[in-house]
C-alpha cells in the first residue's frame, strides 16, 4: 500500500477527535506504558505517541503528564434505592448513588434488581428500571435477586431477562426473606448452566446465626458489637463449602461475594485449587475494619453492622493475603447505604433494639477505589495492574460487560480514572457524595487521588467532585459472562 | 487545544509509519480488541481504529483481517551452543537456534550463559557473546547458570554483571559438574536479594538420582527408560521444597523451572498458597510426553531423555490444571538439541551406554508456541490472554525485558506474531529448521499457525519459514526484574 | 503381708472361676501377651500366668493355645426389627440378628431405637424394648433416632432417656421422613453438650440427591446402578462438612458414620488435624465392593443398594488408607437387611421400579468381623490391636459401654472371640444365619475364623455356628461417652 | 479339668508372689480397670481380683488403693556420657542419669552410644557399654548414632549389631561433626530396610543454621538468644521435609525426633495423611518453655540452650495438638545434661562466647513424665491411656522392647509407675537427682507425683527419691521394631 493521498481528502482522512488525552501513564490489568489516548463518540479509537500530530480536529486535550490513567472504576456490588421489607429506607437512590460513585472513580455500577418472594422476577426489572430511568450520572447495569425461583421463574422469564441483558443474578443463603433452600439452589445453578448465567452467593448458613441470634438475645446480648458473634465465621465457611459443593455437582461457575476471612478463604482457595471455577469477591471493610468497631460507646457500633461482619486483624490479614496470591478476583463495596441518625436507617428499631433489627450495610461506593489504592497500590501489597483487574477488568469481564467496559483499548468506551499517585486525601463523610450521614472510615488517611472521571469521554468527576449529568448514564446489557462456559460434561447430565 | 496547522507542516505532523497492520485481533495477556497496529522505528506507536486515515507515509500494510495477533514469543528457557563436559555437542548454535525459533513466533530467546567450575563468570559472559555475535536472527538476552560461586563472583562479577543487563540467573541442585550445596544457594539467594536479580532453579536432588541410577545400572537397567526411574517425582519435589524452603529463609522470589508434575506442583501451589513469591515453569515435554516415551525400540527412547523426565498421564493432567489455575506463571522450551544419529549427540557413549551416560535435552523452540497453542487455546483448557501472559509477558515481566518485550502496547518493541487460529498443521521434523535429526512431536496435529512473526518491525518468518538475516537480532540487557522488590524483611538482617 | 492361713479357710480363700481359657494369645487395643484367663460370673477376674495352679474349683477349661483371644466384637450399626414407612419388612430381628452376630464373633450390638416423626421418643424405646424382650443371645444396647426433635424430646425426653442409659443418638441429614433441618441438628447438637450425648450422623444432602435422581428419572435412567450416581460424593462431602461445621459451632465431639471415600475422608481428616473431636465409622461394603456391584444382570444390583453406595477401587483404597492410619475410630457393618426374593424386601415394588424404591442396605452383621480380620489383620494392612481398637474397644468408649464391654481385662466383662488366624473359610451365605437370603460376599474367601465366642463366660458360638440362648442376652444402660465432655468454652454460651 | 488336688500339694500349686500390688488402678495405652498385680521374679504373673486368696506365699503387699499404677517410663531419647568433641563434658553419667530417671518414674533409658567420624561403630558401642557397666539403677538399651557410614560400618558393623540388640540407630542433617548428607542418608536408610531397623533423624537443615550463625555473629548478635534465631524453624521444615523424602524413596519407617513446632509437625502430618510410616517425637522443652526463655539477663539464656530451639506460644499450642491428635507417637526428655555454672558446661567458652559455642542441651530425665502428666492428662488435654502410650508403650513398640517394657500385662517386666494424681508438687533442682545445677523448670507447680518406682519388681524409687542400687539395671537387647516392616515395594528395587 502506498500513501499517494492528494491532500483535498485530509480532512475526511484526519478523523476529528473529540477528547486527546496525552502523555498519560496508561495502566491495564496486564501493561503500563506512556500514550496518547484519543477518544470519539465515547470510545477510545486511538493509543499511541504524539497522537496529535496525526490527527483531525480535536474538542479537547486534556495533559495527563505525570497521571496514571486507569480503567474507570465497575463497582460490581451495590445496593441503591432497594426496598425492604422492614420499613428500613436506603439513603441512595440511583441519582446520589452513582453521583457518589463518580467522585470515587467508579463509572459502571451494578446494583440490584430484587425480586421479593411472590413478585414476578420481570415485574422486580421493571421496578427498578423505573427507578433509575433519568437519574444515573454514570453506566449501570443490573444483577438481578433470584428469591422464588418458581417454575415461572426458572422456564420464562430467567432464561429471557438473561437474554436481555441481565446475565447475571444473586442467591442467597441467609435472611428469611431472600434465602433460598439447597434444591432451589440446585435449579438456578442448572438454569445458570444452561443459560449461561453468572450466580452470585451469599454465602453465611442463615440457621446458625438464628440459632447464635437467639441465644444471644436470650442472655441480653443484644448490643451492636453481637451482631459480629452472631454471624459467626464458621456459619460463612459452612455455606461457602455447601456452595462450592452444589456448583460442583451442576459443575457451572460460581461466585463467592464479600468474604470475610481465613475459614472461607480457605475453602475457595480450596476448590480452585481442585480446578473447580470458583471466584471470589471482597471488600473494604474486610480489610479496614474489624469486630471492634461494632463494639463502641452506645449505638455507634451500628454503623460497621453489616453481613458477615468484619473480623479481626489475622482476617484482615488472610484477606490481602488472600487478594494478592489472586483467591479474589473481584473488589466491590458492598454499597449498602443506611443513614445513622435515622428512624428509617440504623436506629429503624431504636437504640436499644437487638443487633439483629439493625439494618445491615456499610456505605462505600465512593471510596472503594482510594482505599484499595492507598492501602493495596501504594503500600506495594499489590501492583497497579493488579488494581485495575480486580476493580475493573475481572468485574467486566466476569458480568458481560468486557470489552466495552473493564479497558483502556481500542473500541472500548472512554472509562477512565486519571489519578494522582502521590496525592495525600483524608476521608471525611462532608467531603462526600452519597446520601448517608457518616462513613466508617472518617479520619482515614490516604495518598493517592482520582484527579478526573470520564464516563464514555465525558468528565464525570474533578478532584473528587462530581460534575456529571443525572440522566447521563447508560443502562447496559451484559453479554454471556466470559468465564460461564462449563468446561466438562457434569455427571447424570 | 486546537488544530489550526497549516498543510506545509502536514509531513512533519503526519508522522511517517514504516508498517501498518491493519484490522488486527489483537491480544495481550489481559485484553482482546480489533485496531491497527503502526510501527515505526520497529517500535509499536499507535494502536487505533482506521489508523490509515489520520497517518502519513506508511511504508507496508499488512492485512490482518481474521488473525490474531500477539506479543511475540519469548523463550526464556533454552540452551544454544553451551559446551558440555563430557563431549557432547549441541546441535544448534545462535544461528540455527534463533532460525527455528522464528519460524515458529519465538521472537527473542533467553538461553543460558554457563559458567564452568574455576571459571571467571565474566569470562562466560564474553564467551557467549562471542558465540551469539552476527548469528541470532531474532532477539536474545543471557541468563547466566552459575556454578562457582566464589567470593570473586559473589562480590564483583555477579552485582556488575547484573547491572549491566544480566539480572536472571539459574542455579542447580543436581548434576555433579553444575550442582551448588545449600550454603552456596544460600549465598547467591541472598546476592539475589541485595541486588534485585531473579533466580531459577533446576530442582532436583542429586544424591537421590545418583543412589538410584547406581542401584539400577548394578542391576543391569541400562535402557533409557530407567532414566526416567532414577529421575524420581521424590527427588525433584524434595530439591522443589528445599529451594523454596531456602528462599523463604531469604525471603526472595524464586522460579522453579520445568515442573514435571503433581509432586512438585503440590509445593510450589502451598508456598503460593503461603504468600510467598515462588514462581514455576512448564514445558511441552511435560504436556505431552510420558515415561513412555523413552521405553522405545532399540534405543529410540534416548530423544525423550531430559530432566526431569516426562512422568505420566495423571501428571500430564495435573501440569494442565497448574497451567489453568496459575500455578505456572510461565511456559518455555528448555531446547536442548542433541542429534539422534550422531556420535556427539544422543549416541555419545554408545547405544549399549547406560541412560546415565546420555546427554540430557529435548528439542522444541519451534514447536512451543503451536503445541500451547494448540493443545491449550484451541482446546479451550486456557483462554488466549493466558496464552500470551504464559508465553511472552510474564517472562518479560519476571526477566527484566518488560515493557521492551513482551506485550502489545504503545511504545513497545514491534514483536508480533499473526496466527491463522484455524489452520491445520501437522509437525514434521523436515519442516522444522533446527539442526536436530528428530522431534519428539512427529505426527502430531495441531490446529493454529503461526502466519507470520515479526521482530522490532522486521518480517522474521512467514508460513513457518525464517525469512529474517542472521546478525539482525539484537542483544537485549535486562533490567532489574519486576517482581524482585521483597516485601518484608526477612529474620535476622 | 505374710501367707500363714490355714487350710482349713482355703476354700473361701481359693475363688472358683467357672471357666479358664488357658494358653491364649490376648489381644487387646494396646497389647498382645500369653496368659490363662480366669471368668467368674461372667466376668474376667484374672489374667495370669498358670492360673489353674492357684485356683479354687474350676468350671471348664478352655484350651486356647495357638488362638488368639481377642474381645467380643461390638456391632455399634445395625438395624434390627425397625418398622419403615413404606412397607418394607427387615428380615431380621432381634432374635435372627443376635444369632446372626454371635456366630460372626460379636457379642454386643448397638441397633436403633428409631422415633416416628410425631411419636413419642420414649414411646419409640419402648417398641424396640418390647421388640427384644426375650429375643436377644447376645447383650445389646440402643441408639436412639431422633426424628422429630420438638420441645417434649428436647426438654424432657432426651435428657431423661440419656441419664436412663440411651446416651447415643443418631441423626440423619437426609431421607424425608427422617432428616432434620440444620436448625434442629444445631438444638439436639446443644441438647449433646448440655447432657454429654454422643451424636452420630448420616451425612448426604437429601435436596442433591432428590435433585439427581428426579434428573435421572426424567431420564429414564431406573436401573439401581444409578443409585450410586444419584448419591454423588459431593453430597456425602457436602453434608460431611456440614455437620463437622455445626458440631464445631457448638463446641460437642460428633461421629460421622458409615464414610464411603475419599471426599468425606478428606473433610474429617482435616477437622480432626484442626483439633476437633470428630470421629468416623466406616463398614465393609466400602472396603469390598464398589458401584459396579450395583451394576449387574437384571435387578441383581438391588442387592448392592445402600446409602451412601460403594464407590469405586480409589474409592476402597482411600477407605483403607483412612483406617490404617487413624482417621476413622469405628468399623460397623450398618447391617440393614432385606430379603432380595421378597415383596417386602428388595422387591418391595418390583423389579421395574425405580433404584429410588429400592429399600437400602446391606446385611453384614455375621461377616464383619472375618472380612476385617483376612483383608486388614493376615493381609497386614492393619495390625491385631487397631483391630480390636475398631471393632470393640472404641466403640465402647464411645458409645458409653466401657470398661464393661470392648476390652479383656480385670473386671470386664468375659465376652471373647477365640481366632484361628490361619482357618480358610469362603463365604456362603447357606452357612450363614440371618434371615436374608443372600449375601454380597458370597464366595469371597476368608483367612482367619472365630472358633468360639463368649458372651459374659457362655459360649454363643461355635465354630461359626451359634449355640446361645435367645433371651440370654441382655439389655445395657450406657454410660456417658468417654470423649463427650467437651474441651473449651464455645463462643456465645 | 477338676480340681481335687489334695492338700499337701498345695505348697507347689499356690506358687510364690514376690510382689503384690493391691487395688491398683491400672492404666495402660488402651484400658483402665482396677486390680490386684502379682509379681514374681521380676515379671508381672497375674493381674486380678482378690489374688492375695488364692496366691500362695507372697513377699511383700504394697496396697495401691487411690493411685494409678501405669508402665514404667521409658525415656527413648537421652544422652549421659556422650563425649564432646569441643571439650565440654557431660553432666550426668549412667549413674547419675539413670538415678534421676528413676526418681521421675522412668524406668529404662535408651541413650546413645555414638560413633566419631573415623571410629569403629562397634568400638563405640563397646565404650558405651565399658561407660555403663555396674553403674545404671535401671534398665538400659542403646540407639545408635551413626557418624561414619563407610562400608564396614555399612557392611559388618551395622548388621551385626542389629542382629545383636542394637536395633535402632539415629543420624543427623547437622552439626559438623555429626552429620551426614543426603546419600549418606540414602544408605543407611536402604541399610534399615533391609536389615529391620528404626532410623530417627535430628532434622534441622546445617547450611542453614551456618548461614545463620555467621550472619548474626558478623553483627555482632551472639547473646544465647540469637542461638533460637539462627535454628529458624525454616531450616527445621527443611530438613523434616527432606528426611520424610528420603525415606519415602526407599520406602521405610522414619522417626523424627524433638519436634518443636507446626512447620516440622506441618510435614509430619502430611506425610503421615499420605500413608507414609513417619513418626514423630517430641520433648517438655516445647510445651514448656520459649525462645523468650534464652532471652535472659546476663548469659542465663543459656541454660534453655538446645536444638532445635523452643519457638513461641503458637508453637507450644501446635505441639499440643499434635500431641492430641496423633501426630506424635513419643513424648521423650532429649536429657543433654551440662552445668552452668561450669567451665565444661554451658559456660565451657565463657559468658561472652558466641551462643554458637554454647553447649547444646537441657536436663530433663527426671521432670519429664511429671510435666506430661500435669499438664497433659490433669488439665485434659491427653487422656491417661495417650499418656502410656507417649511415655512407655509407642517407644517399646518402635524400638523392639515390646512386650518386655513399655506396659503392664502378663509376662511383661514389672517396670512399674505408682502414681498419686492428686499430689502437688512444685519443681526445684535441689530435690533433683541429676548432676546438673539447674533445671529450666525452677518453681513450676504440678499436680501429680510418681510415689514409688518398680524395675523388674524392684523399688528403685519412693516419694520421688531414688532407692535403688547402681548396678541393679541391665542392659536391654532391643528386638527388631515392631513398625519396621515395609509395606510395599519401593521403585527399583
Amino acid at each position: 500500500m502506498n500513501n499517494s493521498g492528494a491532500s483535498r481528502s485530509l480532512e475526511s482522512k484526519m478523523q476529528r477527535l473529540d477528547t486527546l488525552i496525552t502523555n498519560a501513564t496508561v495502566i491495564t490489568a496486564a501493561d503500563r506504558f506512556v500514550a496518547d489516548i484519543g477518544i470519539r463518540d465515547g470510545r477510545i479509537v486511538a493509543l499511541g505517541e504524539g497522537l496529535a500530530e496525526g490527527a483531525g480536529p480535536v474538542g479537547e486535550t486534556i495533559d495527563a503528564s505525570g497521571l496514571w490513567v486507569m480503567p474507570g472504576g465497575i463497582d460490581a456490588h451495590c445496593h441503591l434505592a432497594q426496598p425492604l421489607g422492614d420499613g428500613a429506607v436506603m439513603a441512595d437512590d440511583f441519582a446520589s448513588g452513582t453521583r457518589s460513585a463518580a467522585a470515587g472513580g467508579t463509572t459502571t455500577v451494578i446494583p440490584f434488581a430484587a425480586q421479593f418472594k411472590g413478585q414476578s422476577l420481570r415485574a422486580a426489572v421493571e421496578d427498578y428500571h423505573r427507578e433509575s430511568d433519568g437519574k444515573a450520572m454514570i453506566d449501570y447495569a443490573f444483577h438481578m435477586i433470584v428469591t422464588d425461583p418458581n417454575q415461572t421463574v426458572l422456564r420464562e422469564e430467567l432464561p429471557a431477562l438473561i437474554e436481555e441483558g441481565y446475565s447475571s443474578f444473586k442467591i442467597y443463603l441467609t435472611y428469611d426473606d431472600l434465602k433460598l433452600n439447597d434444591r432451589e439452589v440446585l435449579e438456578v445453578l442448572a438454569l445458570a448452566r444452561r443459560e449461561g448465567a453468572m450466580v452470585m452467593v451469599h454465602a453465611e448458613n442463615a440457621d446458625c446465626i438464628a440459632y447464635l441470634t437467639e441465644l444471644l438475645e436470650a442472655q441480653g446480648h443484644t448490643a451492636p458489637r453481637y451482631h459480629a458473634e452472631a454471624h459467626s465465621s464458621i456459619a460463612e465457611r459452612e455455606a461457602t463449602h455447601r456452595a462450592i459443593s452444589l456448583a460442583e455437582l451442576i459443575d457451572v461457575p460460581l461466585l463467592i461475594v464479600h468474604v470475610s476471612g481465613p475459614q472461607a478463604i480457605e475453602q475457595i482457595r480450596w476448590a480452585q485449587s481442585r480446578g473447580l471455577r470458583v471466584y471470589g469477591e471482597t471488600c473494604p471493610q474486610y480489610l479496614m475494619l474489624t469486630a471492634d468497631d461494632l463494639d463502641q460507646d452506645g449505638f455507634e457500633g451500628a454503623k460497621c453492622v453489616c453481613s458477615p461482619p468484619p473480623r479481626d486483624p489475622a482476617a484482615q490479614q488472610a484477606v490481602w493475603e488472600a487478594l494478592e496470591s489472586g483467591v479474589f478476583q473481584v473488589f466491590s463495596s458492598d454499597h449498602a447505604p443506611f443513614r445513622y441518625e435515622d428512624d428509617k436507617g440504623k436506629k429503624l428499631h431504636g437504640e436499644e433494639a437487638s443487633f439483629s433489627c439493625i439494618p445491615n450495610g456499610i456505605p462505600g461506593l465512593e471510596t472503594r477505589l482510594a482505599i484499595l489504592f492507598s492501602e493495596g497500590v501504594v503500600k506495594q501489597r499489590i501492583d497497579a495492574t493488579r488494581f485495575v483487574a480486580l476493580t475493573a477488568t475481572n468485574p467486566a469481564k466476569i458480568y458481560g460487560l468486557y470489552p466495552r467496559k473493564g479497558t483502556i483499548a481500542v473500541g472500548s468506551d472512554a472509562d477512565l480514572t486519571l489519578w494522582d499517585p502521590e496525592a495525600r486525601v483524608t476521608v471525611r463523610n462532608d467531603d462526600l457524595h452519597h446520601a448517608v450521614d457518616y462513613t466508617p472510615y472518617e479520619g482515614l488517611e490516604l495518598t493517592g487521588r482520582v484527579v478526573m472521571a470520564l464516563c464514555r469521554g465525558q468528565v464525570v468527576a474533578r478532584d473528587g467532585k462530581p460534575c456529571g449529568q443525572a440522566g447521563d448514564g447508560q443502562f447496559l446489557r451484559c453479554d454471556k459472562p466470559t468465564p460461564a462456559r462449563p468446561r466438562g460434561q457434569a455427571k447424570g447430565f
